[in-house]
């Protein structure tokens, strides 16, 4: 029903373990914004939209202020969740962009957990606006992510008779890939599967490399219309459909038995292969989202790629390790092993894959999909096509 | 370049004083969701969108979860602001329905401010995605939206020769139609302009009823496609264009001396008539976000209705009262005289204007036009055309 926005820029600062940025959040956000621009050949007074994560702190209104916008037009977040916001605001850009609304759209994440407070740490409240699935879990005892990840992951695992090894195949496929990217923190750090069994458990099920990271960076991306793009230098990548979507299973209902065992990918999953008309298989190169590596294996079986039982033979043997993968996955090193910029990392090397410039490029690449989640707020998609 | 989305459906809780709601903030919610869904005859389960304000407290989950969606495919907030977010709100609805990213979405506030704490009240903190203009008035004593509100129309009446009488038409006007309206709060408290000027001063210019009310209460609306309204029993009143805006006075930057004087409506009124191909001078009935009287005279005039030399006049002589006013204006009664509900109260009363069913009705109604502000987040518009 809608034209199609492109994505002209990408940028990021650099990427840090938690508390080795240099810099303010509010001066990395400004940072991989400019680094964008400078992408798209734009000037930062051009610039128009903003979209964040829905508890960004770097307020739009000091962006603007601060890169000196002529005007902002187009100001939004997702609601709810959060590394589902990643693709999501991908979405809004695309939104902003084909209806009009505003010219160039930045969509960014600036996460400095050095700097406030660190995600995965316990949590004794539940915030109203924000992803409440921690203030549901908390009298049952699950105070962090991890732990409430990892009882969804144990219940599936048992049910479908799934091992560690198939999560231990997500962990060594991130970090393999790691070791091609000089931008990942993880970068020098390979990874063996000794390691990985040998590893502390922070909640089974889920090693120590089971886990994201914590750090300090921010990415941007830049959208605007293909026509606009033609003015630009660079390449343009088209976004080739969008989604959002979470079931019944939702917020405080996820906790129901008959829904417990899943990580809630299966609505995203249907909605962007409809939309695009595409299938899993024709899928060239991967990103999803891993705060855990339970949840990737789950989506994997979500969203069609394989049944639960055949997700240790389709993820094992390096199936999704290197550029020539037989599903070329989180080519970054994503969460895992680049940086945890809560996923938008993920995204701008999705547009990478595009454009031809990854650090882990796969050949002819002609389908890009990037996946956020996990179900605490409807999983997001973005499909890119390849760049012209 | 988008398709044209309709607004199918409105509903609303009873608006209470602040405090007296026997329901709390989250039942207001689904109360007002309800009752807009059965009047557009839509099953609750059909509901797949979800937009509210940036610091609404009723999650998208719980009240998918409550209200029980099928699925949710469409979640979001404006980024920054207040009052701003009600017409953004709409211009999100219209996005979602024109992008296919969502087929019934919902645009809603609820705000039970006797329940958490009130807007009105001094603050210490200027929260990280929140507005921060507080954040940065605080160091000058400017301790609530009254008193910063306040100091930006001292200024600009000052420079521009207004007199408290262009303040007081605003307030009159919108507690004359109140007297129209069951629904409002002051029905049956009419207010005399004797009454005005010997009511006490919250900070001057403000006397107490330049200032909204601080209530209980929420307010919905349902947006969907034409083609999908023909399904639909009752009538379809058409987004006819949207807008968000704010130039480079944005943040901190207001405080520059060129351009503390004013509440910065130019740019979003720029866009919509430009987006819609009209003048003020077209626009049948409006309804203006008053948080305070003042933003209201210099929106008018930054909006192109008049000079500020001229605002006393225009708003003058009962100009602004009744369904026959000159300019047919805040018909319910406004965040001042029906119920602060934040401004989405008036995007309802907007779309009742179109329908024909306001209890202020103005006649052949062709344009109606809901403006949210003020000017610490862009301002934004949603015109409606005629219902069909």
């Amino acid at each position: 029903m809608h034209g199609q926005a492109v994505v002209v820029g990408v940028g990021e600062s650099e990427y840090y373990k938690h508390g080795r940025s240099p810099d303010t959040e509010f001066q990395l956000a400004c940072t991989a914004i400019k680094n964008a621009a400078e992408d798209a050949g734009l000037e930062l007074r051009q610039l128009d939209g903003l979209i964040s994560y829905m508890d960004d702190r770097n307020s739009p209104l000091r962006i603007a202020a601060a890169l000196g916008f002529d005007e902002l037009s187009w100001s939004a977040t997702p609601w709810a969740g959060g590394g589902n916001n990643s693709s999501a605001t991908l979405q809004f850009a695309d939104a902003a962009v084909c209806g009009g609304y505003a010219n160039y759209v930045v969509g960014f994440r600036s996460l400095a957990q050095g700097q406030f407070y660190r995600l995965g740490a316990g949590t004794g409240v539940a915030s109203g606006g924000g992803p409440p699935g921690l203030g549901w879990g908390l009298p049952y005892g699950l105070m962090t992510p991890a732990q409430e990840c990892a009882l969804h992951t144990k219940r599936w695992m048992h049910d479908h008779g799934v091992s560690q090894e198939a999560l231990a195949n997500i962990s060594l496929a991130c970090y393999a890939n790691a070791q091609l990217n000089p931008r990942a923190v993880r970068y020098g750090q390979a990874l063996t599967r000794e390691d990985y069994h040998a590893s502390r458990w922070i909640v089974e099920p889920f090693h120590l490399f089971d886990c994201c990271q914590e750090n300090d960076g921010a990415a941007a991306l830049i959208v605007t219309t293909p026509e606009r793009a033609k003015d630009l230098p660079g390449k343009a990548v088209p976004i080739l459909a969008t989604a959002q979507g979470l079931g019944p299973e939702i917020g405080a209902n996820a906790f129901q038995e008959r829904w417990f065992p899943g990580m809630y990918y299966g609505n995203v999953g249907r909605m962007i292969w409809e939309r695009a008309g595409v299938k899993p298989e024709d899928i060239d190169v991967l990103q999803l989202y891993e705060n855990f590596t339970g949840p990737v294996v789950m989506a994997l079986c979500e969203m069609g790629y394989c049944e639960p039982e055949e997700v240790e033979a389709f993820t094992g043997d390096g199936a999704l390790e290197g550029p020539n993968a037989r599903l070329p996955f989180n080519t970054s090193g994503g969460n895992l092993a680049e940086a945890y910029i809560h996923g938008l990392e993920m995204v701008v090397e999705a547009v990478r894959q595009s454009r031809g410039d990854s650090t882990c490029q796969v050949d002819d690449v002609n389908l890009s999909l990037a996946v956020g989640g996990p179900g605490y707020a409807p999983g997001s998609a973005v499909l890119f096509g390849p760049a012209s």
